[in-house]
């Protein structure tokens, strides 16, 4: 089975899903309905809910009932970006205007709140207290995530760990929720789960590392390179390279980055020193082996059962490492 | 046992029950655990957790446990008062900075989306997912309330009907919900939950119709008179008087009420408006009507039992009636 054609083919079968679930709520205000529609119909990859999918058919459920639990991910992220665009004051995302700047405050942070409140009904309907205390812990977790990186923002001399701790919370606990999700509807034993919960924050994680190598060396993502710096944001491939520089050229990078208007305009100097010091190279090696130790986590799904879907799970992890925005 | 004395003794045993929970948390970011400190200990008289735990008692359950899924509604309805200070730019909550004035955007969505994460699975843990669904329904309620009151702002000709669905989900839902997860968490039947919920509904309503009522006639609130008026809101007293009124005396009013500038100038005009047709006294009529009905649906419970939960219900209706402030 191909990944990206299992990814299309679960994504229009995810969108039918939340379209005849949002009907059922029977919204009554036309507005609050509209809002949610642009906000959840914007040609997204569905890869949350994907996860939940998989993760349920790998441990051996192979109804169509685990497309409900699956959803409540995408709301959730939904419901998520809809609050980070007003907090971060985003005008535009996936290539159009953001809730916020379409509709305004009042309906980003309601309709936010609408979509979290319905996506932890439908959670903890279809997959009971454990599947609810995985996602409302993602939550917090994410939360949590947000005020490491508010605290961390403008400081330099962030170390790997304080990196991992944010990444780990800010995109790591959600892939992660939604994999042991799957492995909860199906019933997992709890080596299954431990197994699906490794894969997902690794998982997550490392498609994080990769984010943060394209904000420095990507050509396709359509977002300007050095955006993360110009934002005072220290990502792992500068951690790695100050912390592998001698100390002289890292006092001297360090000053350089302290002064806002040299950081941008010396912004080739800053990546020449990331490259020098190994910076890009060990970083994407970081990625690389989270993604393995997360398919060797799966080994234990090795016994019988359909190959398909540990393969589908594997494939995702090259993906995460190729991918080029 | 008294009313007021025995909110004063349930408020200190509740603050007391979300310490403890929050230092279960074990938040890591000290930022964030500020803002909730100061979001959530501000001197608040904890009805709703209280309306939880009462709702147990009356149910027959007398043990500690009912005020873990209690402080849920705290942490709701506080989550909910950090959202609504920003989207209504609000500067000031019960008498001190606001959570968005003195912490800023981030602190206030954020710390809203984790009380608003752990309060659901606080509620799903304790009251299962019966308790669960009526509180997500609650936040859905309340974000369709919002929008039908946007929808609703500026236009003086809206009904009775259309003022009672708002209100009803802005404050009926959770007070509504608050009661009947008292009852879900005491194991009621259906007879008891169904009462407990139109006393709920009832309680939350009447609190809002005297709240807009105290919008212009109270002396004691510590807000300016008219202050719905102003912001384009039309309540109860107004549109029965509008109802009342022969048709030329309503059209002149209208004209006032869409002049912006008139309509605060000449306050004192509506205000006489209101009283000659008898918009006050019917307003009011009308919560009293609502606690009459309220407290006659909790006659399901005149068996044995104490008499003294039901008594405390009873008088806290007739407190929302004769509030000044």
């Amino acid at each position: 089975m191909d990944l990206k054609e299992a990814i299309a083919r679960e994504s229009v079968q995810i969108d039918r899903e939340m379209g005849q679930d949002l009907a059922g709520l029977a919204i009554g205000d036309e507005l609050l309905k509209e809002i949610l529609e642009y906000g959840l119909f914007s040609g997204g990859k569905r890869i949350r809910p994907f996860l939940v999918v998989l993760g349920a058919r790998l441990c051996g459920r192979s109804d169509e009932a685990v497309y409900r639990p699956a959803i409540a991910f995408e709301y959730l992220h939904a419901a998520t970006l809809f609050h980070d665009d007003v907090i971060d004051h985003a005008d535009t995302r996936r290539g159009r205007l953001s809730v916020i700047k379409r509709y305004g405050m009042v309906g980003a942070i309601l309709a936010g709140d609408f979509l979290h409140a319905h996506a932890m009904a439908l959670v903890g309907r279809y997959g009971g207290q454990a599947a609810l205390d995985t996602f409302t812990a993602a939550t917090r977790g994410m939360v949590e995530g947000e005020f490491l990186q508010l605290r961390a923002a403008g400081k330099w001399e962030v170390t790997a760990d304080d990196y991992f701790a944010i990444v780990r919370r800010k995109t790591g606990v959600l892939i992660e929720a939604a994999c042991v999700t799957g492995g909860i509807v199906a019933g997992a034993g709890a080596a299954q789960l431990a197994a699906l919960q490794t894969y997902g924050g690794n998982l997550g994680t490392a498609f994080q590392i990769i984010d943060d190598l394209l904000d420095y060396q990507g050509q396709f993502t359509g977002k300007p390179i050095g955006n993360d710096l110009a934002e005072g944001k220290s990502t792992l491939p500068l951690i790695i390279a100050l912390d592998r520089a001698p100390e002289r050229e890292r006092q001297s990078l360090l000053a350089l980055l302290h002064d806002v208007s040299q950081r941008s305009e010396r912004l080739d100097e800053i990546v020449a020193f990331i490259d020098r010091h190994a910076g890009f190279v060990e970083a994407r090696r970081r990625a690389e082996q989270l993604i393995d130790s997360g398919l060797t986590a799966l080994q234990v799904f090795s016994g019988p059962g359909d190959p398909d879907f540990r393969e589908l799970f594997e494939d995702l992890g090259h993906y995460v490492l190729s991918r080029q925005r």
